[in-house]
């Protein structure tokens, strides 16, 4: 039976009885969304089916390959480096591929990036580099193909053009309760990630607290998914399990984590967000055969960094995509908020907690994040100078500077903040940041 | 927390997980369905949910509150005989309606009745009272009491204020496969009958391969939870379990079936009809305590048909609708077919089988059904005079007239009635009809 003859509630029907769909059945759906020949009401019905009874391994295989096909692929033949991307399931202060991705570009590889913005606790890549004065996200694909053909990496927004059907089910997926679904979870990234154009592609699938997945195992469960049917797909992929428990790094706020990844392009960033960077990196030379070992691997990516060849790739990048380049040197041309309050610390002790989801809605109090999709964004506001669990802290020091533009968000954040960090008086051992590899 | 405050994801996600819902969620969800402030695609998650995820008792009874109480309830206080109403699930030549509220009614029950029309292969009890010229089945609802108030019975179709939360989801729930669910059903099918202003209610609640269930065992879980959520809401309730498997009686088609009901009324309607019609009514009259034993039901019940008085009650229903009474006595007034094509049989022998789906399927064919909402239905069409499982056959004599206003329609209709019904050497006992009471 062709797919044009399917009826929607015949295939909703199937699923709902658990049976495994076909290609041409998942085709049908995922046709339907883009085309808009299966009504809204059918797409849920259809996900909550898919919630309740699963995919199997081929049938998320297919439905990833449908919405991947739903729109362009990018083109990038014509760029001759091993093409890789990273991509986060999300955290807080995850900052981590603004600098990793120069690092790797500085390394050979290519990164075709195309990025999210940040919707809830977590925030957008998009975002971040919208912080810097005229940096332009919204690159068509052509201009984007020509940028990593010229200095090998380019970190833009999804267009229209591309994986449209995920576009449509993610946001039906969002207000009817059929977002925390593997098989949906996979299609969705992986649609966007394999139209990118790339080759290979490392994941940092993240779970504590502060992550969308809360507890290990479905990270674990998620990773595994991802990883084997991108592999399946003839795209090599590997996925680290990283903790995020606590923020990445000791900043949280568009314009506070650009100046932070600057940092760790400059050789001083925060150690978590430096051992997230590295592992990360090592997986990516690795998988483009870029380096034979790890040890290599992480070599190649320190020297890139010392030699300030990093650093270049990213001023480039800025650059190229109309961004004011001279925050680099200059990084008091970020926007900056109004008031910026230590926040100190009620007793001397031992930094026992820092929650990262605390600290996440104190940052979107203040206006670092988005509550609905349609809300603006203030790219100064934030928190920086964040302790860390384990350290010793004296009372008084500051726990962290809380960077706001509203006198009301900024009494409201000081009291989230002041929940959020817990001092103790017996040390802590942070617990372990990167997990596991998969893949 | 009020049910105001309760977002349409949180609530969807709560049956999702397999929660039962409150009491305030569930009204959350129905007055979403409502006033409009649940999006249709979030309505068809939360079906979907529930499809999978199921209903407990409680949850059933406040969905199947809320949902009555969407719209008006008819407020029936001036009518003082007790009221009660018969509803069956729906099955092919099932006529039953017609004759048996006149009758109950010449028993001194009232009799308010709001039906459906047919979708699919079983007809519809209002489609077969608008084969009667003028007949009008739109009437507002206080003329409906008015006119139950006055002769003790009216049958009318479901208006816009009754139950308007059922009317939005039962259009939902057939085009996203979420109709076979016993507590959705029991909603459906409670809410409209409850808002008519009954006392006590009797359901024939059928299977076989001619009914929405085909399984006995489904048929009486469905049976069961109709009649415990009907008779926890104070209204008392009792199911007959009827086998669908041929036809019921011997006419298939709008008018036939009008003239049928007539045959009925005057002490010659077919076994069958007769079997299932005298056990609905039974325990109409024992549960409105107008009789107290079966045998007192059944001898009431007949006498009303022996002394014309249940006929007198048709005839005077029509006439206040609006319809042509004079069909009573000369049933030619009915609408009649171009062509009336008898059947022969091909051999001789016995009946060993006439598939109610095949049949119904043939009367589809002639335009007697709809197979969409939007199509229109030709009164006259269909078949009569339909042979029965057990009876012996000789060769050529007609084993039913098709009644067809189209060539294509006739030849087309012939060949799946030949299909239909099938003749055999050996006798075969009719399955048993009236199985079982719940309640």
């Amino acid at each position: 039976m062709s797919a044009a003859t399917l009826f929607p509630q015949h295939v909703i029907a199937r699923k709902r009885d658990g049976h495994a769909l076909g290609r041409d059945e998942i085709a049908a759906f995922v046709r339907g969304a883009t085309d808009g020949s299966w009504t809204d009401y059918q797409l849920s019905a259809m996900l909550m089916a898919i919630f309740l009874r699963g995919m199997n391994a081929a049938e998320t295989a297919h439905y990833t390959d449908a919405m991947m096909h739903s729109g362009v692929v990018a083109d990038l033949a014509r760029v001759k480096q091993p093409k890789s991307d990273k991509h986060s399931t999300g955290g807080v202060g995850d900052k981590v591929s603004l600098h990793l991705a120069p690092m790797v570009a500085a390394c050979g590889i290519a990164v075709p990036m195309i990025s999210g913005r940040g919707l809830g606790h977590t925030g957008g890549t998009l975002d971040k580099l919208e912080a810097i004065p005229g940096f332009r996200v919204d690159l068509p694909l052509d201009r984007y193909a020509g940028q990593i053909g010229k200095i090998g990496l380019c970190l833009i927004g999804q267009t229209a053009e591309l994986a449209p059907a995920d576009k449509k089910l993610y946001a039906l997926r969002d207000v009817t309760a059929t977002v925390e679904c593997i098989p949906l979870i996979c299609g969705s990234i992986l649609a966007k990630k394999l139209a990118e154009g790339i080759d290979t592609l490392v994941l940092d699938v993240k779970f504590g607290r502060g992550a969308f997945m809360k507890d290990k195992a479905g990270a674990k469960a998620l990773a595994r998914a991802l990883v084997s049917v991108a592999t399946a797909m003839g795209k090599p992929t590997r996925a680290v399990l990283t903790a995020m428990h606590e923020p990445l790094g000791c900043a949280v706020g568009n314009a506070l984590e650009v100046a932070e990844s600057i940092d760790c392009l400059r050789g001083r960033g925060p150690a978590d967000t430096m051992a997230v960077t590295f592992a990360l990196g090592e997986q990516m030379l690795l998988l483009a055969k870029v380096a034979k070992t790890k040890a290599a691997a992480r070599q190649r990516l320190e020297a890139v960094v010392t030699s300030g060849a990093a650093l270049e790739k990213f001023r480039a990048m800025i650059a190229a995509q109309g961004g004011d380049a001279r925050v680099i040197d200059d990084p008091s041309r970020l926007p900056r908020a109004k008031f910026q309050v230590p926040l100190p610390a009620p007793r001397a002790g031992f930094v026992r907690d820092v929650d990262a989801m605390g600290v996440a809605l104190a940052a979107l109090r203040l206006g670092a994040g988005r509550a609905r999709a349609e809300d603006k964004i203030d790219p100064a506001v934030g928190a920086s100078g964040l302790v860390k669990i384990g350290e010793r802290v004296e009372k008084s020091v500051p726990l962290c500077v809380i960077h706001a533009n509203d006198e009301k968000a900024l009494a409201e954040a000081k009291a989230m903040l002041t929940r959020a960090i817990v001092i103790g008086s017996a040390k802590r051992t942070p617990p372990k940041l990167v997990d596991e590899i998969i893949g």
